[in-house]
């Protein structure tokens, strides 16, 4: 399943208007056990102070100093919680346009014609906030490519950007004369010109296509994308259900997944027993560790290599320029946390923001 | 062999105040073979300058503006190494509180309860040395928690911070509705309230709990701890001698181990030819690669799964999130530095400080 | 083929001067595929603008308002590329000094003795800037030591710093008594001492030497080199047609590779065919993912013990004190960017500098 489905899988099951109108997250796990049932019986229970705790739990009374104490830091707790319910009633929020939209190619004799333009725009990152982005094709992060090992590729790259720059296919095993560094393997391309690339594709794997020319501005900025390379013999790994590409950044445009802040973050949607493939790409200037809540990962590939041996996780380290392909066995239903553990990325005194997403496990 | 049982044989080998009266670290060493002799013929050896050098050395001699300058040297030198030395002798430094103490559960009708209380407190994390901390049973890290796979567990969790609060079991493969995080599987826990978590520990590994309701400054200020589960079926490592919870963190209370910065850090004690299982956890905001000398770690478990081929290393990255479980075969005797090899976390122009601890192997 | 003898190849093909005659990295890629030409017909093609574009390409033509905003932008762009381009044509730039020289033993009684001294000195980074550094045998890292599994070894060290120093010898299992650290294995040696260390050497691999005394500093100002321990039983790795240190620093000298910043960093070469082991240290304070572009890295050792089964990437992070072995079969020739993926440690609206260095694999 491409990342195109999983949305409209979500798309299928209530539509995004309605998402908003039901309160977001909550709407999301109608059909999930649901979690805020003031007394599970055999789950959680919130016992109010002062009074009898449920059967089943030791809850304990306060005296009347902490009540005092308490009635002060009620207010002020509940301030502070109705920015946090804010937040999480409103994801995943809609915002004007999403990034790592698949880009379809033209065929011109059998090569596969990718074309992207490189432009200044305004970003939405979340409902409201607008920033400057050079991205291509108005997305950010730039439209995803996906071939197949061996395809004959040409991308055309039209430069409407105030700068020179180039494209580099991070992770492809290129013909020099195809690396896209200026000065070292072409000439930077200047601005209104065109410039062509045309390989045939070495190696299969998760990949990025980003600027290599005044890259730390240029790519924090938003000119990058994925550059998926499906392998020419399928492994059952390929016939996820879900395959999701997950591109990090933490650079002008604040903490992002695929562009994005919390609450503008896509979850993940998969159904109870199916397969999730997340692609992790690093393309900002810090590591970041991602945690996901109630089930583990099983690391399968890093760079697009195979790992000689999957190993279990719950918690990546994905750094710039790296790509970790996991897969995650969906047999936790629910709404789960997916986040940055750096827990300034995270959470303010505001509530959830920056890099959190959920995976939602549907039943 | 316990964390508390680890702590028991130093206490046995020599009180610790006798420990301190000695000088620290130089008491640990006792039975070790002695570090500075000033001169060990095979070993090392210390040559003044303009003083002939000891049989087997190359030491030179420095002529008179050598000489000159190196009296003033020598005494700027002097000042620093003595503040140097002074941290080295004062280590394991006493502090009021230990965290991380084994928390005994209730047992209520085969059900395994354990009581924590998040509370402000104010915490040592250095000899005299006082920061606001909000911890669970006025620890940092919190009580350790340590129960079976298959065990069935209680937490009840009591509220006396001046914000509301919930308990996310990182690692733990929970029912949705048990996992901790407001606004998505549960209502905050306000102030005053008491809470109950229940469920069935599905797997086993080096977990932790710790605060998903305004957690950078929460977990930030102390309300974390380790949740181990241990395996329905013992390994070889199960039964390590000695078994160590390692949590590193970096926020509001500086560069601390389980809490205590560098003198009041706690050793790792073993005696000569067993095995040390030490168990990493990452609770800051900041990737810290630990280094040990004099022996490499056998890492055997990523976040609580096993990792399907074990590897070696002296240097292990831990990053946010993260649990890594490493085996020490304790085969050379002597006092070891651990330390975070970041090196501005581990020492300063005034000594040692923060992220540093020593691995004593006993003869 | 040691670091020094790939310099040699280096030099044998065209010397140092006549590279930077004929513009550095240009020159470094003669008997490569030439990488700039205009329109390579199968491969990369620039068109400029309002041109007609050639065959096989889809360039676009601007109108009117984007040829005058053009013209403004081409003229911003012409500036920032030239800085670029200078560069890049400076590298590999000549310093006065390289460091990780290997430093040849004198053979004592059968004892490999190595001194070396730890002084002041002005150390240039890149051509015309000097800073100031601590440096052991006036280098930056320190001079390489390579010696065998089971060798004697000795190693004086001569302080003529204005403070007291000592070497830690990182990775390597030693007698507690010569593993450096001042007050728990040894004195610390004072501005005039001379220390001797003596062992006999217990494992292979990567390793380091550094000061293990106010660390912070002395470390950062480059009192490091590399200690390489060749295995009594020889494998295949360690036969490779390359062998090159590769030591990152990110402290008071700036973003370096071997104590240079781009362009006066030192490109690794080798053959089309050859097999390149490179050993990654890191002796900084930050993590760094190297990239490396047109062909992947296969890891081999970690901190000195072989990995149990090899894996592959593009992009290695390397912590402060890990050591990261990697071979890269050189199958693709041209001149390969190799780099920090932490793009600000790379690049700035000025061009390449820092964590730079390129790849050459010559047909």
């Amino acid at each position: 399943m491409s990342d195109r489905s999983v949305l409209e899988v979500l798309e299928t099951k209530t539509s995004r208007r309605r998402f908003l109108r039901d309160g977001g997250v909550v709407a999301l796990v109608a059909g999930v056990a649901t979690a805020c049932k003031a007394d599970s019986g055999k789950g959680a229970s919130v016992a109010a102070a002062a009074t009898t705790p449920p059967a089943g739990q030791t809850g304990g009374t306060m005296g009347p100093h902490d009540t005092s104490a308490g009635a002060s830091a009620q207010s002020t707790a509940d301030a502070m919680d109705a920015m946090h319910e804010k937040g999480i009633k409103a994801f995943p929020a809609k915002t004007a346009v999403m990034g790592n939209q698949p880009l379809e190619p033209k065929i011109d004799k059998g090569v596969k014609v990718f074309e992207i333009t490189a432009k200044k725009i305004q970003w939405e990152t979340e409902p409201g906030k607008f920033v400057e982005a050079w991205a291509y094709n108005d997305q950010v992060p730039g439209p995803q490519i996906r071939v197949k090992e061996g395809d004959r590729v040409r991308v055309v790259l039209n430069n409407q950007l105030p700068e020179s720059t180039a494209v580099h296919f991070h992770g492809l095993e290129l013909p020099n004369d195809q690396d896209g560094v200026p000065f070292i393997t072409q000439p930077p391309v200047k601005p209104g010109q065109t410039y062509t690339y045309e390989f045939t594709v070495p190696n299969s794997g998760s990949h990025m296509y980003h600027s290599h020319h005044n890259s730390a501005k240029q790519v924090g900025l938003g000119l990058l994308g994925a550059f998926i390379v499906e392998p020419k013999e399928p492994t059952a790994h390929d016939r996820a259900d879900v395959d999701q590409v997950f591109i990090l950044n933490d650079g002008a445009h604040g903490y992002t997944f695929n562009g994005k802040s919390f609450p503008a973050t896509q979850p993940i949607v998969a159904k109870l027993g199916q397969k999730a493939r997340i692609r992790f790409m690093n393309e900002g200037m810090m590591i970041h560790p991602m945690h996901l809540h109630g089930m583990h990962m099983t690391v399968i590939a890093k760079d697009g290599w195979a790992v000689p041996a999957p190993w279990k996780c719950d918690t990546l380290n994905v750094a710039p320029g790296e790509r970790w392909d996991v897969i995650v066995n969906c047999t936790n239903p629910g709404t789960w946390a997916f986040h940055c553990h750096i827990l300034p990325h995270a959470e303010s005194e505001h509530g959830m923001f920056g890099m959190v997403t959920a995976l939602v496990v549907q039943k």
